[in-house]
C-alpha cells in the first residue's frame, strides 16, 4: 500500500474547498441523503479510489462500494459508490473525480507501455523517472505501480546517478575513475548508475565496473549498438535507456536488448474519462 | 503576483530531497563553487522562474541572473542563472527544472490556445477549469495566468455554478425556479452561472435571468446556434463554453460568438524543453 496521511488527504480538499460549497448552501442541499457513484466511461487500470474514498470519510460520507487500485476497469463500470448528507458529498465530488481522473489516467497509459514493451521482452523493466508535476509525486508514484511500472530514483537520497556534469565538477573521467573504488567502498549496498551519450561513455562506464549504464538521449538502433558492446564487454551489467520514451516508440527500444527503459511519459496521461451520478435516496 | 510560502517550496524540495543527494556526497563535491544556468531550447514563455529561484535561495545559493515569469523565452536564451557551493547547487537542481519545464510548458501552451482565439475573436475570454493535478494547483494557476488566461474557479468557496446535478437534488428545475430569487438576494456580490447541455436548458436558463449560460459538451456548431439564441433572447448574459476545448478546435469554439472559453486542455501541456549547463567558477 501507499499511505496518505490525513494532512495529504486535506491538502487535497482545501485546494477546492477552501471554506465551503457556496452553490450548494444557495441551493440550501444540507442534509439530504444522497448516493453518488463515479462511473468509468473508457476501460483503463485504477489508482487512488484509496484517497479518493479517504477524501469523503474525511467529510463524513461512508464509503458504500469500492474497487481497488491497480484493478482493471470497464467503460460502464462503478469505481466508487458513496452515501452521505448532499453537502458532504457535493463538498468532495470534484476533488475525487479529479484524483481518480488523473491517477488511473496514468495507470492506464503506464499499463500500455508495459505491456507494449514486454510484448517484445518479456523480462524487460519500465521504471518512471523523477520527474513528477511538483507537488503531486506520491499520487503519480502510485499511479505507475498500479499500471505495472516501478519508481526510477524516488528522489536523491536512495539511489546513485553519475550525470555527466557530477563527472565534470569532479574533474574530468580520469579523476572520477581514480575515485570509483572509493565511491564503490562506501555505497556496498547501492547499485551505481552511470548515464552515458554515446558509445564511447558506455565502453569506459562498463570498464571500471558500473552496475549499470544509462544510455540517454539516443535513437532505437543506435541505443541497440551500444547495448550489443556493453553486452559482449560484460553481460552482467545493465543496461537502461533514457530520454523521449513513450506509448509510440516504446517497442522499438524494447527491442534493443536493454534490461530497463526510463521513462517520463506515463505522466503525461490523458486522465481517464469518468462520469457520476448523484441521486437522492430518501 | 503569486505568493507561494517557504513551506509550499520547502515541500516541492523535500520531494525529491529527503534527506541529501547520495551521489555527489558520493562524488565529494561539497564547497566548490558552481554556476548553474538555466537554457530554454524552445521558444515558449516562462513560469514559475521566481519558485524556482525560491528553491535555490532556501539552498544557500545565490540568484544572479532570472527571468520573470510571463516573459518570452526564444531557444538559446538563459531563463536562470543560480552561483553557490556544488552540493547546494546539485540539490536543487532538478527540483527547479522539472517546476520550470512543467509550469513554462503550460504557460507556453496557454499562449498559444488564447492568442488562436483571440485571432478569431478579440474578446473573447480563455479561462481553465478547476481540474488541476492535486497538489499541484498554485503552480498551475499561476502558470495558466502567466500564459494570459484567467482562472474560471478557483474553488468551491467563490463562485457559483449550477451544475444539472444540483437541480435535480433541489428537485427539477420548476422547485429551482421557485428558489431562484432567493438565491439571488443571497449572492448580490456574484454572478451565477448555470451549466446547460442543450438548447432549451439555455433558454430556460435565460428565462429566469442567469448571469452566464455556461454550455457543456457540444460542438461549436451547435454552440453557435445556441449562442445566437442567448443573445437574440437578451444580449446582456454571458456565454461561456467548455467540455473538451483545447488547442486544435480552439478556433471554431473561438467564432461560436461565446464570450468565454472554459479548458481543462492548458494543465496537459508538454513541458518546455529546457537545458542546464553546471560549471566550476573557481
Amino acid at each position: 500500500m501507499f499511505y496518505f496521511s490525513g494532512q495529504e488527504i486535506d491538502s487535497f480538499i482545501n485546494e477546492d474547498l477552501p471554506y465551503f460549497d457556496l452553490t450548494t448552501n444557495l441551493a440550501g442541499l444540507k442534509g439530504q441523503k444522497v448516493e453518488l457513484s463515479f462511473v468509468s466511461r473508457d476501460d483503463g487500470i485504477l489508482s487512488s479510489t484509496e484517497e479518493s474514498a479517504m477524501v469523503f470519510r474525511k467529510l463524513g460520507c461512508e464509503i458504500v462500494g469500492i474497487r481497488n487500485s491497480a484493478d482493471n476497469i470497464s467503460a460502464g463500470e462503478s469505481i466508487l459508490n458513496v452515501v452521505g448528507r448532499a453537502e458532504n458529498i457535493l463538498s468532495g465530488w470534484k476533488v475525487a473525480q479529479n484524483i481518480l481522473e488523473y491517477a488511473s489516467g496514468i495507470a492506464t497509459l503506464t499499463d500500455k507501455v508495459v505491456k507494449s514493451a514486454k510484448n517484445i521482452n518479456q523480462s524487460i523493466q519500465i521504471v518512471a523517472t523523477r520527474k513528477t508535476m511538483p507537488g503531486a509525486k506520491k499520487m503519480l508514484v502510485k499511479a505507475i505501480v498500479a499500471g505495472g511500472a516501478m519508481p526510477h530514483r524516488l528522489g536523491l537520497s536512495e539511489s546513485i546517478l553519475f550525470f555527466a556534469q557530477h563527472i565534470e565538477l569532479i574533474g574530468g573521467w580520469q579523476k572520477f575513475v581514480a575515485k570509483f573504488d572509493e565511491i564503490k567502498s562506501r555505497a556496498g549496498e547501492k547499485k551505481i548508475i552511470i548515464e552515458v551519450e554515446d558509445l564511447q561513455g558506455a565502453i569506459d562506464a562498463v570498464s571500471i565496473g558500473v552496475d549499470i549504464v544509462q544510455i540517454d538521449k539516443v535513437k532505437p538502433c543506435e541505443a541497440k549498438k551500444i547495448t550489443e558492446q556493453i553486452k559482449k564487454q560484460n553481460s552482467l551489467i545493465l543496461v537502461s535507456i533514457a530520454g523521449g520514451i513513450n506509448l509510440s516508440n516504446v517497442v522499438d527500444y524494447a527491442g534493443t536488448g536493454a534490461d530497463i527503459l526510463v521513462t517520463s511519459a506515463l505522466y503525461h496521461a490523458k486522465p481517464l474519462d469518468i462520469t457520476t451520478k448523484i441521486l437522492l435516496t430518501e
